[in-house]
């Protein structure tokens, strides 16, 4: 069931040993959540672990020094960032799964799977949500906190480009900057670099380019064989999806990814008025207006092919805003 | 001579019939700079406006209705965001040339040409300072006026990513949003939209990209050739300098493009702890740590050497910080 912020603060405040997980293949603001939580919760004396099973993005290992392993019997399980519980990074046994006590979240896709989600799609981030409670218990903000808190709010935004961003969101940021950590070179890292193999990859995948719908829509694909040839790391593709959408006039950006074969993942960008969830979860996808993803079986042209009718009733006739 | 704050707002405060310049080729921070403070002026009931001579870049075409042209004979000539008399933005005639009385800038190279030079090294655009002075004389900070401000703020920090942004240029941008600007429409106009022809211009300026030293200088150039088979506009050019800096490793970008045959603009860019603007000061330019540029006579291959010769003793035996 749905709760209020002040519910979800008292039921932190009166639990002890808290297990928090995020959603799989966590990004900066499923860490940035987790960790910033997890430091807020043992500045006020708690017990309490954040904990993910995959491999993440290298930009964000040095996260990983913010909370050192401790070892306790989780009485309360909180999922921070994670829309779904078949998207939970559980253990490996699902334990978790269907045993979510609190969820904090800022998707408008949430499935409610948890016992109790305390749910506002106006965040720009999960970590605006969570900057709320640890001030709300009294936690101490310390720098590495701010800067888990600061790579929450500025991956989930585009570095504040993207129209989530509030003026909340930036006052948030500024005090996190206020906090001591170096913004400029977090940015730098996280925005301002290419790997050698992510350039390479970018290239191949831009010259696949196609458009359509009087190149309203822009296409672009990933083969297994494009990624292996680039030396690309798995977690490094995440932000080629954007660069369809970047092209004057675009207003749906698809990415297609091949995850094996006869797999294809889909990253869907908007622009306005088009709604990215909505396309994909004619597919059993979904995310937020703006940026969305799902999976499509068969091989790549008939991947493309059930894209494109499906992109198409959200264009034609459709202008940009 | 330089001034403090308070004597910059008081002479403003007590002169009438004021007449605003930018820098030539005036930029988003010129721009935004020299209409703010035109209409913060306005809002206080005195005759103001703000006049340039080049032709700006399209995206900023919309500010240009945000200041009506009056008719007055001007009687106090302040210089915005304009580092040295030489790129004044000046009739045709250069007759405020030597003629500026107040002077507002945030570039540590002014070279205090203005009879009053308010300088503010540390603010990260000069439409951080307009923003103060707007307040201190009670002018009304309408959408319009935010909007100039925002895109001033925006753009010389590179959407809040670079290193000079502040939590003071984080709380400015969250009270212009809060007086009711559209930044999310505008970020995407100014930082996630590429015209068809800018995309074929990078794609040709990229296949030219070579480094040197270690692969902590990476290099490009774009020629009066590409440039005409691209079909850019000059103006669409200055985002392409960023690039080179983007690859892992790289301590100074250079970008070289051909003004004219024999003579060419060179944009740098650098990563810390690298200074753009001492590396351009050798070839009588300047600018910020950051970014800078300057100008080098000779045949491609001459600029291109004697550039790498400027550039080795500022990277060799240097550590990216």
């Amino acid at each position: 069931m749905r709760i209020e912020l002040n519910q979800a603060i008292e039921m932190l405040n009166s639990h002890d040993n808290i297990l928090i997980l995020a959603h799989r293949n966590p990004d900066g603001d499923a860490l940035g959540s987790g960790y910033a939580l997890c430091r807020a919760l043992r500045s006020v004396g708690k017990n309490a672990e954040f904990k993910y099973f995959d491999k993440i993005p290298k930009v964000f290992l040095e996260l990983e020094a913010c909370c050192e392993n401790t070892d306790f019997e989780p009485s309360f399980v909180v999922a921070v960032d994670c829309a779904d519980s078949k998207i939970l990074g559980d253990f490996p046994d699902g334990r978790y799964k269907e045993k979510v006590d609190l969820c904090i979240d800022h998707h408008s896709s949430n499935t409610l799977y948890a016992k109790y989600t305390y749910l506002d799609d106006n965040a720009a981030a999960t970590s605006e949500i969570i900057l709320d409670i640890a001030r709300a218990i009294g936690a101490e903000i310390d720098t590495l906190t701010a800067q888990a808190i600061y790579i929450g709010l500025s991956t989930d935004t585009g570095c504040f480009r993207y129209s989530n961003t509030t003026s909340k969101t930036m006052r948030m940021a500024a005090d996190m900057m206020d906090a001591g950590i170096n913004a400029g070179k977090l940015n730098r890292i996280l925005f301002e670099t290419k790997s050698k193999s992510y350039a390479a990859l970018e290239a191949m995948a831009l010259a696949t380019l196609t458009k359509h719908f009087s190149e309203k829509c822009a296409i672009m694909h990933i083969t297994l064989e494009m990624h292996e040839k680039s030396g690309t790391d798995e977690t490094e593709i995440h932000a080629l999806a954007s660069l369809p959408r970047q092209i004057e006039g675009v207003l749906v950006g698809a990415t297609i990814k091949e995850a094996e074969p006869g797999r294809y993942k889909v990253s869907i960008r908007t622009n306005p008025p088009v709604n990215a969830s909505e396309i994909c979860q004619i597919f059993g996808g979904g995310g937020h207006k703006r940026a969305a993803g799902c999976e499509i079986h068969g091989t790549l042209s008939e991947v493309k092919k059930q894209l494109l009718d499906a992109i198409e009733p959200f264009v034609r006739d459709v202008d940009p805003e």
